[in-house]
């Protein structure tokens, strides 16, 4: 391994990027391929049902794949899906060399691929940018892992720790870049959460609006490719109706109800909740069928109530803040409902990872803290 | 001017700094003189009673001050105070040129000294860094353009915006790192401020530990050069005792009273506060006779109830948060406790004008809104 390997590995991260608005529920993967120290053929993954990075790198490639250097993201997959394996036709088109960044974090068919590789005769080096390269997945890897998605709870934020106050006149505690910048995040998710009584207090939309983007995002995500996340509402007391923006525009609507009721909406799925020993929805079960249904990413925007609970369920991967420089004083309602100590101690705890400034507010983001 | 001029104006801002912790109530002032483009001599203020930057440097100049070039960070004074007036030293030295960053504040002065030095046919420019020397001597600034000090509101919390919760074991909120980083800003202040609830609930010192400094400023701010703020208690139900810490450490502490006792503690002056006509404390009254005082900046370390009264007042400059990444729930006391719309619609809109990370919280400076 040599400073070329690793450029060649972090151009194959880049482009992989490319695709990280659109190929949930598969993973962001980009491909290099190398010949006499240059780029012959690359390529990454866009979308479910089109060709994986590798199989486009190769056909860019032609005649020059022969004793090729291969330098691809994620191991590459081993079995019939919506196209043939790539570890086969990587080995039939006689590369020499490969370097994997990661394994496949399906643990059933993680290294399997390598193996086969190895066997083959060509020489594989894993674990080059590794880090880098789980973090353009981490939906993917989570949902392979755990069957949990990858949560992400947004919140915005005055200094104060308030989210909401009845004297703002404006609806929105951040600004309008900040607003842009949750349009990116929410393009990045494969859904977005929320409750029956945001619905009812907001009635918001949840989707992805092009017309939003920020220039840059414009230019990364053309309004053709747009992906709508699937807009997905706990909604135990069915409160969802048919008047509601969150079931009238294109994309999918999910509804978790204690009573279904086959249907009444356009555009939408019901699902069953399951209630825990304490008559409560079980959150974890909820999660879990998401996961089942290909959901890598979800994006929680709600109300204080339903994000305590993830909280203390420690049923969350991602804190997001958006914090505003306003002060909306003791009576606003505050980031979480938590008052006993005993459910305080059950959050993890916490780390940033992130800060930035986004106009006039800042956004950071927290993680639970490394042990 | 030419970008050599702004070097040796920035080397003597950067001199300046060296002042920070000890020239209160003086401005800090740095002064660099320059002949045939090298530095012949250069210098600070470091302390009331010492001499002033420019005759520092120009002793260390010796005969070369002759047809020098001086850059100066504050417009030398013209009056006799602990010192000869700095601008006929300059005059009879011969001088050539000089360059002056900012005009004494004072409105009194201003602009009087550098007319004198062009009356006497020296070259005078006027301007180069100004709002770099003006970031050095914001108390000095303010004390003397408007009878008040600069108020910096210094407040530990929580991402939810709370400042104590019973539950917690720990004393402190924010992690050790943000506690060195207070004592920083604690030196730099010529006071701090707090009330006699927080002294009879927290028992604070509130004074300058020289052992609890970073390694960076231990350097910067050796142990025998200590100059501890004046420690101010608004104490209007004379809840201050003989047994409290604050009373009992070296340095000064002033305690405001509705009925003075007649110095009934060690280290201590009482002084009366006055009432306004809602029979509250007058804090406006007070700040004015602490910047009579000499009082050039003053850092606030007390509850949210004191905090909530200055920020309706609009009585501050700037607020300091460390942010820790802690949840301390609902039932945690907050950072203000405002509730009135109307109350809340006076405090001055806000802007983010920093943010660093320290050890495991951050820190975000916010300071009024620029119109």
């Amino acid at each position: 391994m040599n400073d070329q390997d690793e450029q060649f590995m972090r151009r194959a991260i880049s482009l992989a990027k490319r695709g990280q608005f659109t190929t949930s529920p598969n993973p962001n993967v980009g491909c290099v391929i190398v010949k006499d120290n240059k780029i012959v053929g690359e390529s990454y993954h866009s979308k479910t049902g089109e060709l994986h990075a590798e199989i486009l790198a190769m056909k860019k490639s032609g005649e020059m794949i022969k004793g090729s250097t291969v330098y691809v993201t994620l191991e590459p997959c081993n079995h019939y899906g919506c196209t043939p394996p790539c570890v086969d036709e990587l080995i039939n088109a006689g590369i020499s060399k490969i370097f994997v960044a990661m394994t496949d974090p399906n643990p059933q068919v993680s290294g399997k691929s390598l193996k086969k590789l190895r066997e083959s005769g060509i020489q594989v080096v894993y674990g080059l940018l590794k880090k880098e390269s789980e973090k353009i997945n981490l939906g993917f890897i989570k949902r392979m892992k755990t069957g949990l998605p990858y949560i992400t709870i947004k919140m915005a934020i005055s200094i104060d720790g308030k989210i909401y106050s009845k004297f703002e006149e404006c609806r929105w505690i951040s600004s309008y870049r900040s607003r842009q910048d949750v349009q990116k995040i929410r393009a990045r998710s494969s859904a977005i959460l929320t409750t029956g009584s945001t619905v009812v207090a907001d009635d918001p939309y949840l989707n992805v609006r092009w017309n939003d983007f920020t220039d840059e995002l414009k230019h990364l995500y053309p309004k053709k490719k747009i992906r709508q996340p699937v807009r997905i509402v706990i909604d135990t007391r069915n409160e969802v109706h048919s008047e509601h923006k969150i079931v009238n525009i294109p994309g999918e609507c999910w509804l978790f109800r204690k009573q279904t009721l086959q249907n009444d909406l356009n555009n939408t799925k019901e699902f069953s909740v399951k209630l825990d020993e304490e008559g409560k929805v079980d959150l974890i079960y909820i999660m879990k069928e998401l996961a089942q249904k290909n959901i890598n990413s979800i994006l929680i925007e709600s109300g204080s109530t339903f994000v305590s609970s993830l909280l203390t369920l420690n049923l969350f991967d991602e804190i997001i803040l958006y914090i505003a420089p306003k002060i909306l004083g003791n009576k606003a309602i505050g980031l979480t409902t938590i008052s006993k100590k005993i459910e305080l101690n059950k959050i993890s705890k916490l780390q940033f990872v992130q800060f930035k400034k986004i106009g006039q507010d800042f956004r950071v983001i927290l993680r639970k803290k490394e042990i």
